[in-house]
């Protein structure tokens, strides 16, 4: 008979053969980008996140140092033919109608009831006042708590015209993975948005796992004011406190994070300025854009690599080749991603 | 011979056997709250911590609503005869003269020399917009990485007058205690600062364990710019984009955070509207207000309960009634406080 191990002895080995086993089986299935195809994006993503969180690399960043800043409309979901936040507002248009039946004949509300009737890429012909004034009416004047019922209602509802699905499931898969792949590594991830910070807020933690806490968007200001019945409420301004695009998003960055990306992701232009601000800060550095140039599986438009021109998440040949020449990552759709959205 | 329980007996009676030795001892030496005395204020932080926090009790909050905001000024550190961030300003006076001998002469520069030559208390004689000029000239007008070395090398060495320490080691034991007990509790904490954002931003996380993204505070526009080499600054204009106090703070949470805390502290008439907005939330709330009548200790004003009127972190009597009448607590440091400093 063998002699028994002492109990301290037992105990370890028991541990550490349950750590090894589990460890293997964790590794074993553990692609933690599966819906990306090999190749230089998903290589660098993941270099990235090992470099930065190998204790003893020269690249390490402490945990809470690592701030990953994402753009929505383009980079996180589809944004083509109309971004979501603006199809809100044109829905919004017939109940404003309904509401007051005069406006039916005032533009730009009447354009949008044409609009509505049919193509929904006629959004187009919407000059920018037009749109502001559209935003205007359909994002303020009305209390938080009103305006967040309204969102979380419409997003239950509405449906993306081509895919016939809530907004909501158009999310691309493979962004869903890096964010949960960063978060699993002690990132903490934001959204940067030039879309309504409150909008964006009401879905921000069921569809991407990010508190509302952590989005940062265009922002209106909002009044401390009180009800009859005398309890307090926020009312919302027609009025611009935070243009969170371009120039806007490192500046709304400092506002609300206080601190410098480390990994930053984009799709246009209004995104060049985070990718900028993020990357010229010290150490290891991220900065992703994601060209859509697959017409088959979602929509192709650049005006960059020849793609057709657009008004909505515009990607210029100059921002191409400035991000050649940083080293910032370029994800193509068609080749980098295996698979675009989990219903597929 | 006993028979050899199973591998799996035998890890599982040992790992048990473990936790409950481990349970016992954290329970044994667990008072969180060991730098008050006991009476209502104490039960009540615990009682809203158990309450809120025991899964199928009525008032449970699931973890990420658990949001607790704190003033900083007189609610987590001293801030009388002047507050630090007013300290700071003051301070800088003499640098700025001698970049600009002419401004020895002009008031309020004038006037700073000679407060800062004796009194400090004499700073009340400033007005508010000389005060607000001499916070434009030391606050704004530079980058955020120039603005945050001068505060970083400031907080190194500057000193209270009355107690010869760092600002830094001001900040209350039993707020800390009580910061890290709702910590632990799953509760994310948040500075709501009339002060400056990007000045308390800078010591936050070493002085409350509280990172620069958990800081409310008075903002300014920063705008981002380019030095001569072409790389990105933000600077930070002279214009006013927050002022963090008043109806200022439920607008700033709303701004910054998105959703309501369930729970606030503070101690002046600046908290009210956040500890209100706080209170008008469905389920548990806990608001809370710190009394300064420990004139031994620390310092006593109000002018509530009789005690002498400030301009700095003023209670007045009508906060003290409405606290009492909406069962909000009103800690009182010379009676709740077994210790305020851990220097002490």
């Amino acid at each position: 008979m063998k002699t028994l191990p002492s109990y301290a002895t037992f105990f370890r080995v028991l541990t550490l053969g349950a750590l090894l086993t589990l460890g293997m089986h964790a590794q074993a299935q553990s692609d933690p980008l599966p819906s990306w195809n090999d190749g230089a994006a998903k290589q660098a993503i993941i270099a990235f996140v090992k470099d930065t969180t190998t204790q003893g690399s020269p690249k390490f960043v402490p945990q809470p140092e690592r701030i990953a800043a994402f753009d929505q409309d383009g980079t996180l979901w589809v944004e083509h033919p109309v971004y979501s936040f603006v199809m809100y507002a044109l829905e919004q248009v017939p109940a404003l109608v309904k509401a007051k039946p005069e406006l039916a004949k005032v533009a730009p509300f009447s354009t949008v009831l044409e609009i509505l009737k049919g193509d929904h890429a006629a959004v187009a012909k919407l000059t920018m006042p037009d749109l502001e004034k559209i935003l205007a009416v359909t994002y303020t004047g009305r209390s938080v708590d009103q305006f967040n019922a309204e969102v979380t209602k419409w997003m239950a509802e509405a449906k993306d015209p081509r895919w016939k699905r809530p907004y909501t499931e158009l999310t691309y898969l493979p962004m869903q993975e890096v964010l949960k792949y960063l978060r699993a590594n002690g990132f903490k991830t934001y959204i940067v948005t030039g879309g309504g910070q409150d909008f964006v807020r009401t879905y921000s933690e069921k569809v991407y796992g990010i508190p509302p806490e952590q989005v940062v968007g265009t922002a209106g200001v909002v009044k401390y004011s009180y009800a009859k019945d005398g309890k307090p409420f926020l009312f919302k301004e027609p009025k611009l406190l935070l243009n969170d695009d371009f120039t806007g998003k490192p500046e709304g960055i400092h506002l609300m994070i206080g601190r410098r990306p480390i990994m930053a992701a984009g799709n246009s232009g209004g995104d060049r300025q985070m990718l900028e601000y993020t990357n010229s800060g010290d150490g290891a550095r991220l900065s992703m854009l994601v060209l859509h140039d697959d017409a088959k599986r979602e929509y192709a438009y650049g005006p960059a690599k020849g793609l057709p021109t657009t008004k909505v998440g515009t990607f210029t040949q100059a921002l191409y080749d400035e991000a050649t020449k940083k080293d910032w990552i370029v994800v193509s759709m068609k080749d980098d991603w295996k698979k675009i959205f989990a219903f597929e």
